[in-house]
């Protein structure tokens, strides 16, 4: 409690997960894997993924994520947190650098869900992201997503895919 | 790079500050202090305040904040990116784990900013956020921030103050 370098915090299982987000207990931990890009708009890419999924005690789960590309150059990271709601439902909610925030919702059924936006609200220097479409799949220690996205005047289609295993 | 323990990661001083965010060098660090809130709608409370402000060499700062209440208990946290812009100009992007994201925009003069929200999205359950706005100075290693909220049906006033050290 002396240092707020907080993702190792979060990840250290000190206080009993909160009852509400039980449900979500198979995501916690850390991820690392590779994913792969693509969009009309820019050029095919693949990247190094990591992702932390922690908790303090309290009702929501934490989310953070980097990547980086072939070179080594740090490239996407996101950050938000999770909440379970009755009936299987799954709340996101996400704040992205390039000054994007997203509110998505879902179902959660057996280690996957689909998480689709709600609303997505920008800065005034960010690209335009008009929808978001996220399904997660966990099977044990894989963690498979695939990311949907409609930018740019582009609809919403294929963005990211990547594979990670718990670490 | 082994580790995805990021917050740690944020603040190591590797890669050279990206220049748009030369002018929020200011911000970056640890930062620890105490704060208190209060709300029409809830009692009184203190808390003890940790911030970290980091980046990666890439345009834009990393913010995370953290919260403890008297007896210890984790309260609230939030995390996000600011990004400067031309003419002064400063943007925030907030994730919250009550299930609320912020986009707020303003002007920077001399380490003292306002900046109010442009757009405040909830997930199903959140409480109902309508307006933010946050005032933060530093001077040195001191920094001081205000923020005044509208919520729950009660228009926008005092909600937190605090101040914080450099760690």
């Amino acid at each position: 409690m002396t240092s707020v370098t907080s993702q190792t915090r979060l990840v250290t299982p000190a206080p009993p997960l909160h009852p509400d987000v039980e449900v979500l207990a198979f995501l916690l931990g850390e991820w690392r894997g590779e994913g792969r890009g693509a969009y009309p708009t820019i050029e095919d890419f693949d990247y190094r993924d990591e992702v932390v999924f922690g908790h303090v005690g309290k009702p929501f789960v934490s989310y953070a994520q980097h990547t980086w590309l072939a070179d080594g150059s740090p490239s996407h990271t996101e950050v938000g947190y999770l909440r379970a709601q009755p009936e299987d439902r799954v709340e996101l909610v996400v704040a992205q650098p390039g000054g994007r925030v997203e509110v998505e919702e879902g179902t959660l059924r057996s280690g996957h869900f689909e998480l689709a936006s709600l609303a997505v609200a920008h800065t005034g220097s960010a690209k335009e992201v008009t929808e978001i479409r996220r399904l997660i799949d966990v099977d044990g220690d894989v963690l498979r997503y695939e990311l949907e996205m409609g930018a740019v005047g582009q609809p919403r289609q294929f963005h990211l895919e990547a594979e990670l295993h718990r670490a």
